[in-house]
């Protein structure tokens, strides 16, 4: 098929602004205000508590901390694949304070339905909930650092899904 | 007793720049480098792989994910307490690039022994193992944020000690 065409014949996503009701099919919204609040350490700080929990399966799973160093991507972007982690839950921080993409899908008898996108303020974070199919990490316009607490352990928590035909992700 | 005499007879404790190594019998340092390091997402990710693993203990213990808010202290610091939690690890990252202050010690006993300062980069966490008596968060200079990995659950997880005598925590 000719590039041009297979471009012009792409489902477009319209990424929206990410919040926490409408994230919430997927997973957490990580963000100050978004759950209990209160003053600790003599009034010197403010916890805002459990935000997310994380989830792990498995003997040997554990809950592990590690950094993502991810390079940014473009708008339009093409998806041609997302993936799940069906042993665990997967929480992404950025440690910058650039705007980044958040893409999952619901799942539909096992493969990934219609794709949904949000576009995440620096100061948000995600925990996606156990096996949610979602893009992979996409940082936006400069490489971006994210901390990521998911799960350890020697099991296979690894599905991935190539779409037939790929998705055009774009703001409105 | 006179004000100026306690403050002279005060002992001093000099933070140094944390390592991995120096921090190594109570916990983990968070860091690019610190660990594993592969190439994920079709080259355009880089993991830095488990740098800290949280723990939990208790029947309805879990990993949580909350956000720390934290007013900044200045230097020297007058230190009068720690505290500790037995049921969980605690991890804090910075989500603004400043240097701030970790204040740690081993125990004796049952109580802290004497205690020791690091002082962290922007781009450093720690991972707190369970049951280390540390001071509480202590930003530097600005209001700081800090991505916080703890236990939740019902159960007491705390115990506080207040020193007889304070410490003066400062640079070299």
């Amino acid at each position: 098929m000719d590039v041009r065409l297979a471009w012009r014949m792409m489902k477009s996503v319209i990424a929206n602004p990410l919040t926490a009701a409408a994230f919430a099919p997927f997973g957490d919204v990580i963000e100050k205000g978004g759950g209990e609040q209160f003053s600790i350490n003599r009034g010197n700080c403010i916890r805002h508590h459990a935000l997310a929990t994380a989830e792990v399966t498995g003997d040997d799973a554990s809950v592990i901390i590690s950094i993502f160093c991810g390079q940014p991507y473009g708008l339009p972007h093409v998806l041609d694949m997302v993936e799940r982690h069906p042993l665990g839950s997967q929480a992404f921080y950025p440690l910058s304070t650039n705007q980044w993409l958040v893409i999952v899908a619901p799942d539909a008898s096992g493969k990934p339905g219609l794709p949904q996108a949000f576009l995440a303020r620096g100061d948000q974070g995600i925990n996606l909930k156990p096996g949610i199919w979602h893009g992979v990490l996409t940082p936006l316009d400069v490489p971006a650092d994210f901390l990521v607490v998911d799960c350890g352990g020697t099991a296979d928590n690894l599905e991935e899904h190539y779409f037939d035909a790929p998705y055009d992700v774009r703001l409105l």
